[in-house]
This record gives structure tokens, C-alpha cells and sequence, in this order.
């Protein structure tokens, strides 16, 4: 007889099941949940075979998932150059490390850097005072802005007659030299030469990534990285080795690939699926390329960047959608965030005219990070998920203060979102910001004490990192919850994070994960049975 | 506690398993086989809730999997006219029968008929003179040909001034006017511009396709047909409405696409996944397009038609290897199967370098209809799946020995391809022939007595509806036998097929068709408890 694999008891297990929040132990048979609830009940699962874990009150708690991580983006940081540091001189020194043990034919790659740390923007003559022979390309934190040195320049081709493509720019000097940083789509002129790792090579970085994201406590994570890290992903699959599960999302320019191959939002299993197209409707708040209502404090004349324009947006959603894949929209400016609610109002029009359910196109706004108040609504009316990532309201602070003034009062604003009807997918950005995803709870319930009326309560907080990407993939029925028939995807935690102190929750180690029934990280004595 | 689902006793269960080749019951749990052997032993599964069924000693096999099918092609010539007629006035009649109850604005399209038949090639003025106003286009029974009436060919813009495209030929008569009949890549000229149904029309189509399929004994189904009815599958499956599993197959024309995505061979799940690139070498029989090494008999000029160039096979051949997708080669000609397996022995040589083992890329040969001696022992040598249809050798043995004599030696040639080590998976091509297996089962045994030597044993024939085309997917460890542990796929049948003469297999019904533990398909009274 079939008995279960695991038996977890002595725990205190939050559910997230409404029909029963907390529980004392569960059983796990094959991939999924075969009970949840006191050790009597659960007791009955138990066979010759089954392992049964006395947790010692240990708490349990569904797997959370980060609903916006650019997989390939956060390997290749691991592999580069790390220039999130104090000061430039650091920076340079780190390069310049890089410099004196490498042959010169190779790239150095790297990022992290945020001028406002610095005190001014870098540029190519900094580099080339202690890289001048490598060619050398740094992405700042966003990952909206390249600072090259003139190697990498003379390589790409760039000169001063080079033009700003459409939605970039190269910034020069008096005389109109470029000065090594390029913003938004200039980054390709640049990006496009920088030899990439094999798919092979990607795959076992990615490999390490995942089982890093496991012993931070996830067990899903939604990818915004391209058709290579599906690739790549995808190799990983077949030999058995995904640590956790992926939703993997489809850029724009693999739209009509997509489609052409007839492809669908929710192909694939439980492990690795396809997700949304993702659409960049604006910039970024660093670069002040974020597309606003009203122009940037102090800068009369700049209102940002429409990344893509919206004519060209629209004929894509509408296709997309019609083609049965789901749209997640970047937006982070006022102005950006109801371009794409507009594109969202007549999306939805055209599809109950085809008679699609709104359920049935699960579209998100990735960031929506300042949202002007009259458009707060529309998410919940519209059934769009707002894909937020707490982590930012902490990072972004002093720039937001000082380009937004007080529209800061609805940025990040993810309590008056909730409480208009948006449903919450909390992530991480990573490797714009660092993927712990305690210290984006930490941030969604504390905010550094910026706003606080816009904070959650942890309960709020954590369906936004389990219920809420669920839902925006569509595996509600699977994910974000701890009942008979979901997934076995849970952590261990050492300590209750309702007991603790909210500070303390950036501090948290998770003692194990499991993921479909299977650990795939376990610490301490209590689960090394 | 977890118990069967099902219980399957009192049967003759051939199980496929050389550990035990025979059984008398089997319990199935969720998806999958959780016991097969004697009842004693089975019965230690049965629970409160399992549903135990006598089968009074009917036989059990492992699912049948049709490896080679189009479910389009198929779907859409159950919508249409049949002109699969004795005559051609039966076929004109049926035609006259549509006109007479449409507008004239609609397309007629069927498919079916064979020149052999009716003694000559059909033309438009036959069309005409019974459909003038609407525009007709019926195609052959192989889908190599096409017949239109001047309707078609007005709307389509062709005249006497239109060029034969590269692959293709519009037959003219001796003032240069075309005829009706279009060849190969000519079809094009005008299946461009039928109008197509909605995905959602045709995925209403695929369920009553599928479901045909299902009662005739089929689990499985490789699909060559395109993105469209790729589509159309993942909304039945997004509803869970797939009565089968399928392979989705890609046509060479959404290589590119499947590449940019980063799609690779296998993504998918139990019930839908990718399987390999489709790309035509040459053309077929019927119409002499087959590439031959030496001229058809009887037209000394005429040695077929390489329909892609072996340079842009092999180019794109390389280039889906590297990409994680394996390979389907249509070659029905000697000289069509010589140079695709010319081009895998390359391609072999090309992942050894990279360190792809064979094994990773189920590479197949589509019909292998005429293979040169020399060339078969080829097959088992680079580890190629030969994926024939043995009903072709019954449709097509007139056809055989007058255009190709004495080579037909080596035609259809199964037990030698078998005898020299190549895997064989079997299937039907349907609608180019009926998709009934037992039909092709009867076929690969019985041959009509034409070259018995190359007849199969039924187990021979059955591995090669089952382990066959399992193993070309990829999915040996999961379907083609009966094991614990592997998918509950079975068919139950009234008779056993080892114990009635062979010509009764054609007329064998199937009582029950189970999927992945569930019945999709059940008659008669032991089965509905």
C-alpha cells in the first residue's frame, strides 16, 4: 500500500488554507500534500516506509515564490565584476584586479553601480586609467544604464558619429564625444558584442543561482531573462536537476517566435512553464527615464522615456492575448503605469468580445511603482496583477524623494493597491536588488518607516510572495497554499516570524525547503532524520 | 490511506515487461501502475474506494501510439469532401452535392483522391462543369497534390504566366495553360489562401478526432501538423479536455522561431510536449516525387523531386541539433533515405564533438519506404528510428511494383530494417491512410501476402506501436509497457489478438481505452461497474 514519503509533525504550520490556518503536521505522499492537520489525522498516512520528522515546534510555512527575477541577469552578476560599492575608487580597484589577471582579448563584465553613492555619474576616462587595454562594461544597479571604458567603444564601433538610437541615448561631452554611458537602448549597441557563455555553461550557473533562491526559502521563482535561460533551463529539466520551479516569461522581441510556433501561456509542467510577454513600457527612476505625468522635480523639461511606444504595445498585447499569452507590462512612472491600464481596459474589451474571461489572461504591471491615485482602482477592476517588489521602496527612497516630491505618497503605495482590489505578486527585481525575500518581507511590513500607512501586515505580505504569484501564473489550484492535493512545496523556519520582531525578519535562516516533495536544502539536526 | 483507484483482474495482461511478460491483474494509483501481476499480490492495493473490475478473462495490453499522424489534416477532412471514390463522376457528384448548398463565396475542400483509381488525372474543367461559381480545392490522397477548378486558381492569381515555384510544378496543358493539378510546393499557390478555421473551431475538431482515436485503441499520437494545431491542443489541455497524450512535432518553417524562443525537444509534459523538427527530403510515390537513385520505371527522365536541398537540410539540421530539437526526415525515396542518413552520420560526428550523446536526440527517418540495401543496416548503426506506416505497403504495392520493379525487394522493408538493428515506430499518416492501428497491425503481420519475408510477428509489430514510438519521444521510461510505476495507459480488448487468425486483427474491437488512469473510452458490460 501506498504509504506517505513524509510525516512533519510538532510543527507550527500556517497554511494559508482558510478553511484550516494552522495545523501541527502534514503528510507528504509523492509530489503533493495528502494531509494537513493535527497529528491524529495525519498519523494515518504513516506506513513501514514513511519518514517522520519531529520538528520541535519549528514553523512551517508554504514555499514562497519570487514573482520577478532575471535568472541569467543574476548568474552572469555572480560571474562579473561586483561594483555596488561606497565609492568609485573601490569600483576601479575591483576592475582593475580583474585587469591585471586576465588577457586583454577578454571582456570584464560586471555591475552594481549607483552614481548617487558616488556623487557623479562615472565614465570612460575613469576605466581607462586602470583598464585601458580590456574592454570593460559595467551595468549600473537598474540595469538601465552601461558604463564602458573606450576599449569596449572602439569594439562596438561606437564613435562620436554614432546617433542615439530611438528610446536611448550616448552621453557626450561638450565637444560630442561620447563619454562611456549609455542608457535604456543604447545599451545594445554595446550589449550586442559582449560574447556570451555557452547554454550549456548558463545552465550549471543557473543551477547554482537556484539552489542558492532554495536556502533563501523559495520554491518558484518567475524569470524574466530571455529564451536562453529557458534554454538553459530547460537542460536542467531534463536531467532532473530544477531545484526549484520555474515560470519562465516571454521578451517582446520573441513575441512573433512565439506565436509563430503556436506557443501558449501555461505550456509546459509543473516545474517549468511559460508565463507572460513581457513589454517594457518605460525606464527607470535612476536614470529619470521612468515616464511620468508630470515632469521630474527639478528637471522642467524631462517626463522620461516611453520605452515602447504605445501604439506599438497595443498591436502587441493585442496579438499576444489573441494568441493566448498573457501580457506582464513593465511601468514604473505615473505616466507609463496608465498608458498600459489604458492598453489593459481595451485589452479586456476585445476579449470578452471573443468571449475570453478575464481569469483566463492573468496580466500583471511589473513594478508599478508610482501610480498616480486616480488609476490606483483600475488594477482591481481590471483583474491585473500589480507585480511589486517591497525591496525597492528601501533603495529607491532617497532618489524617489527627491524626483518624485510628493508623489511619493502613492509610490510603492502596495496597502492602497491591495485595498482598491489589486492582487499583490511580491519579487525581488534580482539582480537589481538583492533576492532574499526576507528582506522583502522585512521591507513590505517595516518600509524603513517611509509611509508607513502604505505597509502590510506579515500575513498581507506573505500571501504576496506565495498567493499572489500563484495566482499570476495561474497554478492557484497548485501553489501558495499548504492543503491536501497542492503541492508539497513548503520551508522550515527556526523561529515563528509572527513572534519576532519585525527587524528580525531580514535575519531569518531557513532550516529546510522542499519543493514537489523533495527537500532541496535542508539544514540542522531536526530534519536530518 | 492511499489505495488503487482501479483494480484490473481476472485478464490476460500482456504486459510488454521481460521481467514478466504476462499477467492476470494490475492496479493503477492516480496516473500511474502501482502492481501488475498475480491478484494476490495486486490485491494488497485494493481500499474502501478502489473500483475492482472483472474482466472475464479479456486481454490487456499496453496502449497503442500512433507515431506518425496529422491531426489537422485529419480534423479538416472530417469537415470536408470526401473524393476518396471508386470513380471520378462519384467524386464530381459529391462536389455538385456542396455547391448546391453553400453560397458561392465558400470554399470546397476535400481530399482523397488517387489518379490509379479513376485511370487519369483529374482536371478543372471537370471542377467546372459541376461547381463553376465556387472555388474547389481537393486534395490527393497522399497531400503531395492538389486538384482545383478555375475559381480557385482566379482567386489565387494564377494564370498561364505564373511560374512553377522551386519544389513544385503546376501541371499545363500544350498551350501552357494550367490544368488544375498543383505538385508539391505549387499546393501552396493556392492552400494559402483558404481560409483556415479559428483555433478554438479547431480545437473543437482535435477533441472529436481525438476521442475516434481513443476508441480505436490509441493512448498516444505524434502529431505532424503545425503551430496552429499546437495551439488548438493546449486549449483542450488547458481545459483538460486531452483524451490523449501527443508530441507535438515542429515543420522546418518554425525552426527558426522555435529556436529564438529557446524551445527544445521534450519541453512539455505527460500529455503535451515537443517533439522533433519535420523536414521534408523529397516527395512520395503516388505522384513519382519520391528522390530515387535511379529513374522511375517507365520514365527514364524522372528520379523525383529533392524537396528541401540537402544544403539547407543539413544547415538546419545542425542548427536544431545544437538547439536542444532532434530531428523527423521525411524520405520516402532510396535516394531521399541515402542522403538523410548521409546527413545524420554527419550530425552524429557533429554532437559526439560537442558531447551530445546519441541518445539525446531520438532522430528519425518519416516512411523509409525505399531503402538501398546497402543503406540499411544504416539505420541501427546511427541510432536512427525508422517511423513507418506498414498500411503504405498495402495502399501502395500497385503503385510499388510499377514504378519501382524489382527494388521493391527492399521496400517496406521492416524485418530487414528490425533484422539490422534499427527501432521501428509505427503509425498510420493519417488521413493519408485511415487511422485504424489494427489495420496496420494486420498490414505489418500479414502484408496482403506481397513480400512476406518482410512480415512482422504480432509482438514484433505490437513493441513497435508501443516501446517504438515511446522510445522516440523520449519516453521509455513511462509509456509502452505495463510496469508499476510507469503511466497507466492500457487498452482492453475482447479477444486475444495472439489467439485469432490474423486476419481477424483488422476487425478487433477495443472495449476500453484508459489514460493516464483514467477511461477515456469504455464499452461493454465488464468495464462499466
Amino acid at each position: 500500500m501506498q504509504a506517505a514519503d513524509w510525516i512533519l509533525w510538532n510543527a507550527r504550520i500556517y497554511t494559508q488554507d482558510p478553511e484550516q490556518p494552522e495545523a501541527e503536521a502534514l503528510a507528504v505522499v509523492g509530489e503533493t500534500l495528502a494531509a494537513v492537520g493535527p497529528m491524529e489525522a495525519v498519523r494515518a498516512w504513516q506506513g513501514p516506509r514513511t519518514r517522520v520528522l519531529d520538528l520541535k515546534g519549528a514553523t512551517v510555512l508554504p514555499g514562497l515564490i519570487d514573482a520577478h527575477f532575471h535568472l541569467e541577469g543574476y548568474a552572469r552578476l555572480q560571474m562579473g565584476v561586483d561594483v555596488d560599492t561606497p565609492t568609485l575608487e573601490e569600483a576601479l580597484a575591483r576592475v582593475a584586479r580583474q585587469a591585471a589577471t586576465r588577457p586583454p582579448r577578454e571582456w570584464i563584465v560586471g555591475r552594481g553601480w549607483l552614481q548617487e553613492r558616488w556623487g557623479r555619474f562615472p565614465t570612460a576616462d575613469d576605466l581607462d586609467r586602470v583598464a585601458p587595454a580590456h574592454p570593460v562594461a559595467l551595468w549600473a544597479r537598474s540595469g538601465h544604464a552601461l558604463w564602458v571604458n573606450r576599449e569596449a567603444m572602439r569594439r562596438a564601433g561606437v564613435t562620436r558619429d554614432t546617433p542615439d538610437p530611438p528610446g536611448g541615448r550616448i552621453a557626450r561631452d561638450a565637444a560630442g564625444e561620447p563619454t562611456g554611458l549609455f542608457f535604456e537602448r543604447a545599451i545594445d549597441l554595446i550589449a550586442q558584442i559582449i560574447p556570451e557563455p555557452s547554454v550549456e555553461e548558463l545552465a550549471e550557473a543557473l543551477y547554482e543561482v537556484l539552489y542558492e533562491l532554495a536556502t533563501l526559502g523559495l520554491t518558484a521563482v518567475h524569470n524574466f531573462d530571455g529564451p536562453r535561460s529557458f534554454a538553459a533551463l530547460q537542460i536542467l529539466h531534463a536531467r532532473g536537476d530544477l531545484p526549484l520551479r520555474v515560470v519562465q516569461h516571454i521578451p517582446l522581441s520573441a513575441l512573433d517566435h512565439a506565436l509563430a510556433v503556436g506557443l501558449r501561456t501555461g505550456f509546459g509542467d509543473a516545474w517549468l512553464r511559460i508565463g507572460s510577454v513581457k513589454i517594457f513600457a518605460d525606464g527607470a527612476l535612476g536614470p529619470r527615464t521612468a515616464w511620468m505625468l508630470e515632469p521630474y522635480e527639478g528637471e522642467p523639461e524631462n517626463t522620461g522615456i516611453a520605452y515602447t511606444s504605445p501604439e506599438v504595445m497595443r498591436e502587441a498585447a493585442h496579438r499576444a492575448t489573441l494568441g493566448g499569452l498573457s501580457l506582464a507590462i513593465h511601468a514604473i512612472g505615473d505616466r507609463a503605469n496608465r498608458e498600459v491600464l489604458d492598453l489593459f481596459e481595451a485589452l479586456r474589451a476585445l476579449e470578452a468580445q471573443r468571449g475570453i474571461p478575464p481569469e483566463a489572461r492573468r496580466h500583471r504591471i511589473e513594478h508599478a511603482q508610482l501610480v498616480h491615485p486616480a488609476d490606483i482602482p483600475r488594477f482591481g477592476a481590471l483583474g491585473i496583477v500589480a507585480s511589486m517588489q517591497p525591496i525597492h521602496a528601501v533603495s529607491d527612497r532617497p532618489m524617489a524623494e527627491r524626483y518624485w516630491g510628493s508623489r511619493c505618497a502613492t509610490a510603492y503605495a502596495w496597502r492602497r493597491l491591495k485595498a482598491a482590489g489589486a492582487r499583490l505578486a511580491f519579487g525581488s527585481d534580482a539582480p537589481v536588488e538583492p533576492p532574499n525575500p526576507w528582506w522583502g518581507l522585512h521591507a513590505a511590513v517595516v518600509r524603513d518607516g517611509w509611509h508607513p500607512e502604505q505597509a502590510l501586515s506579515l500575513t498581507e505580505a506573505l500571501e504576496a510572495y506565495t498567493m499572489g504569484p500563484a495566482w499570476a501564473a495561474g497554478l492557484e489550484r497548485w501553489q501558495g497554499r499548504l492543503r491536501p492535493g497542492m503541492w508539497a512545496d513548503l520551508i522550515v523556519l527556526p523561529e515563528d516570524p509572527f513572534r519576532i520582531p519585525p527587524d528580525a525578519l531580514r535575519d531569518l535562516e531557513v532550516l529546510g525547503t522542499m519543493v514537489g516533495g523533495r527537500w532541496v536544502f535542508r539544514k540542522g539536526s531536526h530534519l536530518l532524520d
